[in-house]
Order: C-alpha cells, then sequence, then structure tokens
C-alpha cells in the first residue's frame, strides 16, 4: 500500500516547470504535481475532462472564450474537448488528476509532451 | 462549463458532520468536500480506491494494522477492498473523490450513510 502523500514535500522535491510528477494512483488515475510558470500550450483532451487544484501560488486557466484565474485552495475541471492554455505568471504548485493514459500536451503534442515519472 | 470552486468557501457554505456536498464532476467521478469529526464507521469498497485529501485541519484514517495520521495538505488513497475507518479529534475539512455511485459507507451502511446532493 502506498503511503500518504505531503504535497508540499512532493513539490518541493523537484524542479523543471510543466514536468508533472505522480505520487498516487487512484483506480485507473494518476494524481500528480507540477510546478507551472509562463505558459504551457493551447490543447484539449477529447476523452478526458481535466482537473486542476492550486497548492500554492495562483493561475490562470486560459479558454478560448474567457479567462479562469485559480487562487491557492481553488479548483477547475476542464471539460473535455474544450480547448485551453494554462499560465502562470509566477511559479505556481499545483495538483492534477487524469486517467492514466492521458498525455498533458492532448492533441497538441509539441516539445513539452511528458511522461510523467514517480515523484 | 462549472465555474471554479474555491474549497474553503464551499466547506464554510453548510454545516454538518460525515455529510458530503459533490463541487465538481471530473468524467464519471465526484469531487467532494465534507467537514469530520469525531469517527466515522469501519467500512470497505470492494470497487473503487478512496481518495482522501485535508483541506483544514487534521485526520486519521484507521486501519486494521495501523494509523494514517493526516495534516492538511496531505493526501492518502485507501485501496480498494481495504478496511478503514476516518477519525478526526477535532473538526477537519477534507477533499474527497470517488466514481460517481460510490457509497459513503461502503459495506457498512446503516446510519450514517447519505447521498450526497451538490453544495
Amino acid at each position: 500500500m502506498a503511503d500518504k502523500v505531503n504535497l508540499l514535500q512532493a513539490l518541493g522535491s523537484f524542479d523543471g516547470h510543466w514536468e508533472p510528477r505522480i505520487v498516487a494512483m487512484l483506480n485507473d488515475y494518476k494524481v500528480l504535481v507540477v510546478k507551472v510558470r509562463d505558459e504551457f500550450v493551447w490543447h484539449k483532451h477529447d476523452d478526458t475532462d481535466d482537473f486542476f487544484l492550486v497548492v500554492q501560488g495562483r493561475m490562470t486557466i486560459q479558454l478560448r472564450d474567457r479567462d479562469v484565474a485559480l487562487e491557492q485552495g481553488e479548483l477547475f475541471v476542464v471539460p473535455r474537448g474544450v480547448e485551453h492554455c494554462p499560465r502562470a505568471d509566477e511559479e505556481a504548485w499545483v495538483l492534477l488528476i487524469e486517467p492514466l493514459h492521458t498525455v498533458n500536451t492532448g492533441d497538441a503534442g509539441g516539445p513539452l509532451t511528458t511522461d510523467p515519472r514517480w515523484v
């Protein structure tokens, strides 16, 4: 059985932005932590919603028709098929939950695509 | 599309212990917030893992062979089929994620069984 996870400790254990690390599994979903800064890439996931919870700092989920500004302790679920582009003016620490085979860059691909390893 | 959720605001909007409220959906999973105090009931979920993240305060997930003490910002996933009994000496505020049709008391049933409504 996996042990408990302290989110701040997990996030403090690595560097790099937009490089999520797996901290737990929930059935066939991966629970990830990621440090974000600057802009990610516009993308969508046609087969899954996309869960964001800000653990520390603040970030913005840009949608095509509006921005969703998230402070610490705020979560947002991007519905499947909806284009979005995460952005953070200063480094923010974030919890993500998504099905195991979800690709971080969705349909966009490109150099920010990464296969997360365990923290 | 649902709006963002501020966890402390959501948790501050209702009373009652062991009465989870849905704040978001992630595919066919419900994202819930719950206030906990004192002891829940020993139970297990044969068909799903069980996700806990402490938003404020502290709680203990009692297992048959050990206790998992969770502080604010700590998460734990109880594997499917594992008996557990959540407990909190003082009120704690917690985020839960589980498949839509999960029953909060698992195989135990009883008076604490509840069908959560939206916050």
